[in-house]
């Protein structure tokens, strides 16, 4: 995308509302083959709306063939505030270790066969304390938004989107509480595990970067780059360029999901062609995904980020499109059908 | 296993008294190598469990490398009270759709690259009317159950049990009804689309078949051979020599749930090797899972048999495996730990 030449955020405000939408007919052929399958009508439940979502996203009959998990990593000025137990060296750490193949989400990849690329944002320059200042100024913010959309030019069918940075379930928490207001401590959580003195300060510094910021938070994009992350800019970019792209997207955790909750805030249809691949044990996690009105397809306790519940539930939509396209028709397999 | 030569359910008598245990020391080391991991303790959540949960019932470190599907199929005298809108013609044609490879659960084996094996249970000799007879005298229910303890003799280190078998659902609702009580209404639902009136003729069969047959359902094996069925019986058998042979089990829905909780009701520890690969969408099964005390993996709204939902769980199992096996150390990284 060539930026254009007036206000750095324009273009993205442009694209988010204008929004290209389902190909209705992808999804009534899946519909209708879907009727003749050999099995009881509706009985794969959420696979079988998975598979038309699928379709309606990509314009296709549902297939799977080059699922990739885009992680996206980032370092925080907020850090400074304690708001981690692990030190901010370690998410370049974690870097290191997914290239090497020795982190969680490279095993997740392995099991399910989903392609990995790991992009690193400027993690020696870490965003600006959000209790201080805004995280970015708005021609970053806008420039790592595109890095984020160019990040799937490589091509992909299935996009998971996840996540790496020391403090940012702090900055997942400011992102929802500037969005959807209630009270700091409702989007605060343990995150990597903070103990109670370490929640009391994430929570005094979400409330104060809220504070701070709070006269310009009505427009979701300065929530973004006042509140959020190099990491979350990207992943917003990302999530956007899928939509313009055709591609479906799975969400991870509570991070991610922070991002995208940017871009739903902006236009409540831009997450129409994403799923929540799990819901987090992360508190504000599933506070957020009710406030969005989606429906996680995995709950299994895990607030790891990495992208690793979006591959795990990738293997669920692997499926679903392997069962739409791969079944016999009862006219194919001679089957009687119901009250036959 | 040789039939001794005392009562028929004597030999499955005393196996279920003398199920062997999980190994704690394999359960241990995945507990010590699993802290020491790339990831903030405890953040893969249930996948860390599944982990420990491997290692104790196969006594070696989590590994999955042979998974298997066994699919048993049967048919049942009670489809004569037109229990299900599909004729019971039925099983023997998804049966050679399943060795066509056209069936739903054909298709989440290639998806998660599982091993699949078929047994047809004599599908040209229905099982008694449970409604007005036993389904099967001891003789023929323990040599089914034997025949399931072989059918996972080819070897597997991950155990799918699924089934397929027109009128099953009713067969189910009166193992449940006849292990728990309650009302027979209580455990019946729609299973494959049954309408108002059918469901009616389902309560009535299953509340009928109880009452014919409680004088004798206080042992859980005459549950199993008055109300169940062939491939009700050789589930029951595979769970119990997976046990044996230190097979971790994944049940699938409803119909396999009712054969395990056969085994349950002999013996509270019987499922401990076990796993529900999701909850089904009847609405019986949550009820026998909620009785069972047991969690299941997955809930999207399946209700499919087959082994389909087992078979989805399967993935989030290999997964676990291989995180658990394939991730770096914090040392191996040079990762700074927690508050370094």
């Amino acid at each position: 995308m060539v930026l254009s030449s007036g206000l750095p955020f324009d273009d993205f405000r442009a694209l988010l509302a204008n929004l290209p939408g389902p190909d209705d007919g992808a999804a009534e052929a899946v519909r209708a083959r879907e009727a003749t399958l050999t099995k009881p009508a509706g009985s794969l439940g959420r696979l079988e709306a998975i598979a038309e979502w699928l379709a309606a996203w990509t314009g296709r009959p549902p297939a799977v063939t080059r699922p990739l998990v885009a992680v996206f990593a980032g370092n925080h000025g907020v850090t400074n505030k304690g708001v981690s137990p692990f030190p901010a060296s370690v998410t370049a750490q974690m870097v290191e270790n997914f290239a090497a193949g020795g982190a969680a989400i490279n095993q997740i990849c392995i099991a399910h066969d989903l392609g990995l690329k790991v992009f690193d944002m400027a993690l020696d320059m870490p965003t600006g304390d959000i209790t201080e200042e805004a995280a970015l100024d708005e021609r970053s913010c806008a420039a790592t938004m595109a890095f984020g959309m160019e990040a799937i030019a490589g091509g992909t069918d299935l996009l998971c989107i996840g996540e790496m940075g020391i403090g940012n379930t702090t900055i997942a928490a400011a992102i929802c509480h500037g969005l959807y207001g209630g009270e700091a401590a409702d989007w605060v959580g343990p995150g990597t595990g903070a103990d109670e003195a370490g929640v009391a300060r994430k929570t005094d510094a979400v409330a104060r970067a809220v504070a701070l910021h709070g006269a310009h938070l009505k427009d979701p994009l300065e929530v973004l780059r006042r509140l959020g992350g190099r990491e979350i800019a990207a992943m917003a970019g990302a999530i956007l360029a899928a939509r313009v792209e055709r591609i479906p997207v799975i969400i991870d955790g509570y991070v991610s999901t922070s991002a995208a909750a940017v871009l739903h805030a902006a236009n409540p249809a831009a997450l129409d062609h994403c799923l929540i691949g799990h819901v987090s044990a992360e508190p504000g996690h599933r506070r957020l995904v009710e406030r969005l009105g989606m429906e996680p397809l995995l709950d299994l306790g895990m607030r790891l980020g990495e992208g690793t519940g979006a591959a795990l539930a990738a293997g669920i939509v692997k499926a679903a499109a392997q069962c739409h396209s791969g079944m016999a028709t009862f006219e194919q397999a001679g089957i009687s059908g119901k009250d036959g």
